[in-house]
């Protein structure tokens, strides 16, 4: 995650149109015609954006870094009208993009070329919740903080949660994946998603829009959407189970002196916090000074080579207090820790113990870490990569990058879910420059394969990085995945040019 | 789950050979030639088993409900060989049908007819463990409970515990997506399996064994052979994520009046018990009576309609025992439980407050519930329902079910795992009968298909429940199921006559 709640797009610069900054090759699929957006007129009369200027925003990604050419968006209400948009696709071979908050970020959320674009932002109504299960049903196109806020009335929250939760659509998430801040706690999406309803490339729709915990009837059709960004069908439905709201939430924010005792903290932390830990977030003293100058927010605690930021959610809020301090005590006695500061969700804000600052509220601490991303696109262009590795070489990967790229790069900084083992790798520089990009390309990729490690934790493939899959998957595994595409989707009109190698 | 630990088989009359009872029609597989069998000799010499009694444990059920008529058994010990047959019985057109413990309820571990039993039991060896990340690699034929103590003693347990524990083996609980008693809190097998090796129909290997706990390069494969049971291809080695053994473990057997007492029980105890509820399971007075007969159990509350058997699991024994036991007074003051009991897992058997007896170590009350299934074999034959519904509506087939066959069924009795809307419903009668099965069946699938229920939670649907898919999947995902099958297993030689319905 990183994009900040709604903040809107990065700096204002032209983006370069993605087909020739990647000199990609378009498919032959039909070009829209007058007759095209007149039958799309007739099925969703004024749910139907045409013009360069007003198709504009659906066309380039949050990150700036990726232009497509589209002329057409289309922003069906129901899944009937999904269906209707993807017969006449198919039939007519139009390629098409399907599109949620748009807040993705390896290029796979806009087109590549003149995909029509099928927005999910009107497919925003909530089907049911249900109070004794948690178990909630909502359309796609539902943004996930809309939903967390409905659900936070009835004593629930969504399972995950991620920076880009004021934009982003359920749909999206669950297409993608997506991970988050609340995995370590509530697992992934693969578990709490229960149901799916997904309308295929042909238009048939698939309605695997259970409701329930357990269900072994056949084969698990929905897990092979979870992640398939769009490429396999588009997620009109989805029923997701979620977790009861935490009675008390507390956090801190500490400093260490070094990486190898963040990970010392961190075992130490999940011995002690264990079922109460909710995140242990990590970022590098480099994320904390960009943070501070292009947002103007304050570091909590004193100057340190890393940060980490700890958030417990429990039922009882006496008992949640008495772990965390424990655990704090220890980590400052053993020197595993060296400042630090906490803070309590229950509104009146309380002096902690220990000589630790205790006048925060979680908003602001949490801030520092789900900014970082905002504040990085303050830079120029950014290079961004998504790494699962061991999590003991977890930040040796940033130390030897910055090593190898030296001045050529303006930051190489590190911070990410050190819970799950996942490294949010990010590199500037004034602007893009194919040859920064060839110090560090296949460098990072060859670095996370030789330690069996995953190119993409959770930001997935999309367009940016799906030539780097072999990385992480064996030649028969995309061997199979394109033999799932072919079957599903034999035209391929659904997100061309996204998540499988194009061929050699 | 059910299946107490090693016990071995229910009663010891003849089980009629599955063909016959439920008149099927073989396929036209090649037969069982000398010269396989003297391949597979020079393949895994000394881990060839033929001749009708050595291979007759293989060819019934654990239930003795069904019965296959296989003359050939083989034991890899490594994915090569697994490979090495496959590639024989795909090239020969010889049926295979995968086994792991033989512990499955519906049919699905041993052959209809005479397929080769491809046993994993000397495929048990652990790859590696990691304690920073709590991730265990091993081979496809480790026996759950084996596994459980070697974690154990690093201060980790198996995400799933299932009565089947002491023989079941992992690859065959992945292979059937087994739900079990810690699903509650640890999530599914889908969440928590993080990697698979799987050899396909043709023999080739498919080498998706991540370590990872986030990983979105393309589409997860491994899904679609979770809960596949052997139908696609055979998994042969597991990398799964494995919570940190709980510190503190409490359990509460309870005696509640009603039904809406049970619920009511479970709504209180989710929102006091909070994250260190590990287990809510209930049974009825039936069971009571049937586990107290045949087992010589005792029950340790006064006769109740029905009992709730509450788990905690914490990591500080205090706090969890101040939780527990401010839900046991509220529960008891409200009068939604009329009696209980109480032990903890810290060896020192405490008395405990409220006047609850608490003389119990958890084995014991853990026993009469987990042994339910092992005391209904002893009333002759057992016909089992595995159904999750809507928790409100749980019980409700029970009592229309009971109300429905009267006097034609010895038992009618229902358990299961409520807190994940689980339902056991078991009916038991002297002897196998047409009649009572037409009375029984479409009945029970047509009242869980009216809920939106599905007709197998955890059980899968093996041979036994296949022709039954329709009622809780739509046509256009059975249909999409079997294109799955025809690409993954084209010639139909992986356990056929299992999971998806024979062409009408």
């Amino acid at each position: 995650p990183g994009v900040p709640r709604g903040r809107g797009c990065a700096g204002s610069r032209e983006v370069v149109p993605t087909c020739e900054r990647y000199a990609v090759r378009r498919l032959p699929f039909a070009r829209l015609a007058d007759g095209d957006v007149a039958f799309f007129e007739r099925l969703m009369p004024g749910r139907v954006v045409t013009g360069e200027e007003e198709v504009k925003p659906f066309n380039v990604d949050w990150l700036k870094s990726v232009r497509g050419c589209s002329q057409l968006v289309l922003k069906p209400r129901t899944t009937a009208e999904v269906s209707q948009v993807l017969r006449y696709c198919h039939e007519r071979n139009l390629a098409v993009n399907p599109q949620g908050g748009n807040t993705g970020l390896v290029g796979g959320s806009v087109p590549v070329f003149d995909e029509i674009i099928l927005s999910t932002a009107l497919m925003n109504q909530i089907v049911s919740f249900d109070r004794v299960s948690g178990i909630l049903v909502c359309q796609a196109g539902c943004v996930l903080e809309r939903l967390n806020e409905y659900l936070e009335e009835q004593g629930f929250i969504m399972p995950l949660d991620l920076g880009a939760k004021g934009s982003c659509h359920i749909g999206g998430n669950v297409a993608t994946n997506a991970g988050g801040l609340r995995l370590l706690r509530y697992g992934s999406l693969r578990g709490t998603v229960l149901g799916l309803e997904v309308v295929l490339a042909d238009g048939s729709a698939l309605d695997c829009l259970a409701s329930l915990r357990k269900d072994n009837t056949g084969y698990d059709l929905k897990q092979l959407f979870i992640g398939s960004e769009g490429t396999l069908g588009v997620i009109t439905a989805v029923s997701i189970l979620c977790p009861q709201k935490p009675k008390a939430v507390n956090l801190a924010f500490l400093g260490c002196q070094s990486f190898a005792k963040v990970l010392e903290t961190f075992t130490t932390c999940r011995a002690m916090l264990a079922e109460i830990l909710s995140a242990y977030e990590f970022m590098d003293e480099k994320c904390m000074e960009l943070v501070e100058r292009h947002l103007k927010l304050s570091s909590p605690v004193t100057d340190s080579p890393f940060y980490v930021l700890i958030e417990t959610s429990g039922s009882n809020s006496t008992h949640d207090e008495e772990k965390l301090n424990k655990f704090l005590e220890q980590a400052m006695a053993s020197g595993l820790v060296t400042d630090g500061t906490v803070a309590t969700d229950d509104k009146k804000i309380k002096a902690k113990p220990l000589g630790l600052n205790g006048s925060l509220i979680p908003q602001v601490l949490w801030g520092l870490r789900e900014r970082i991303t905002e504040a990085l696109t303050h830079e120029g262009y950014v290079y961004k990569y998504d790494i699962s590795l061991p999590v003991g070489k977890l930040y040796d990967l940033v130390t030897d990058m910055r090593a190898r790229l030296g001045q050529s790069a303006k930051n190489v900084v590190g911070y990410g879910h050190l819970g799950d083992g996942n490294l949010h790798l990010n590199i500037t520089a004034e602007s893009y420059s194919h040859s920064l990009l060839d110090a560090i390309e296949p460098f990072v990729y060859e670095w996370t394969a030789r330690c069996s490690g995953s190119i993409s934790a959770e930001h997935g493939l999309g367009f940016k990085k799906k030539q780097f899959i072999q990385y992480s998957k064996p030649r028969e595994a995309v061997a199979l995945m394109q033999q799932f595409k072919a079957m599903l989707d034999p035209k391929g009109i659904l997100n061309p040019y996204k998540t499988l190698p194009s061929a050699p």
